[in-house]
């Protein structure tokens, strides 16, 4: 084939760091907990930026993909976290829609609200709940750019049957960007 | 790995109608063609819904990377063709920013105006200019969900230098909608 194909691969340190499968992460705190400690590690081994994300059963509260920003580490712009873990969820229930009927309902944590194109993505995927960490506002503190959002996302997913939490644990998770900023990391 | 990787590979008949590494695609409409074909190829392959993109080096006017969306065919929801066509790109140029210095300035054609998804996608992808064939409303009448996008999309692309041409070769695009429809293809 003269066009490659895309891989996108988690880095090998992920596997380290996580519970044994049947862990529960009960609430969005505790999710939230995992997709901030996954943006944070990400900035530690230089594997991408400082973001995380994580799809999770709503129900049981058990991991059913975890995701990194792994733009910079294999030079594709459009693997930020929430994609990332979107994507590997969908491999992992062989579907293109998490909210497909007779599948766990899914909620995505991510340690920032989405950019543009993550705002985007989270309607075709199937996720039903979001949960935010550190806000737009934050990213854009340290040099991200967020894109072009409108102005009443929370409620265009809200309209759409999405549940939306914002602020869970937005120190923390703003704490990632200043390690990142402190580290040397390329803003791109 | 507990965690699968996540892999987007072009359908093999998409080597079988290009043309040589070397064919200049002169202008936009030369450059939709091919953007319309690869959607109208990839409802006959059923290989994915019917949409098609690629990326040229805006000055030679060679291909750089060609694009179709794969949703239904990789299980994968953010497999949208511009994506495609842009991460493929990105991994022929070595880059996470198709606009890095020393590297060609890149165009997208896209059969169908962006969903928002790769709306937000294409200024972190570094394209320079945008080339748009069916409208979103084109889309929205066969069934498909282009978003949430900001009414006025182009102002804030041509805001951040990234030039759009709209209605390029409209009608032939719009056409494959039907053909869609016809052959009984999934609405998602």
């Amino acid at each position: 084939m003269r066009f490659p194909q895309i891989e996108l691969k988690l880095p090998g340190w992920i596997e380290t760091i996580l519970p044994e499968p049947d862990h529960v992460f009960k609430d969005s705190q505790e999710r939230m907990q995992l997709a901030i400690k996954l943006a944070g590690l990400n900035v530690e081994h230089k594997t991408g930026g400082p973001f995380g994300a994580a799809v999770f059963d709503n129900h049981t509260g058990k991991l059913i993909a975890p995701g990194v920003n792994l733009v910079t580490h294999v030079n594709c712009s459009a693997a930020h976290a929430e994609i990332v873990a979107i994507s590997i969820a969908q491999k992992v229930l062989n579907t293109y829609d998490l909210g497909a009927e007779g599948l766990p309902a899914c909620e995505l944590a991510t340690s920032t609200e989405p950019c543009a194109m993550c705002l985007g993505a989270i309607p075709w995927s199937g996720i039903r709940s979001l949960v935010c960490g550190s806000r737009d506002e934050d990213a854009r503190k340290v040099g991200f750019d967020e894109g072009a959002k409108p102005a009443d996302w929370t409620k265009n997913l809200k309209a759409r049957g999405i549940t939306v939490q914002q602020d869970i644990l937005r120190d923390d998770a703003k704490a990632v960007f200043e390690k990142y900023r402190d580290s040397g990391g390329i803003i791109y």
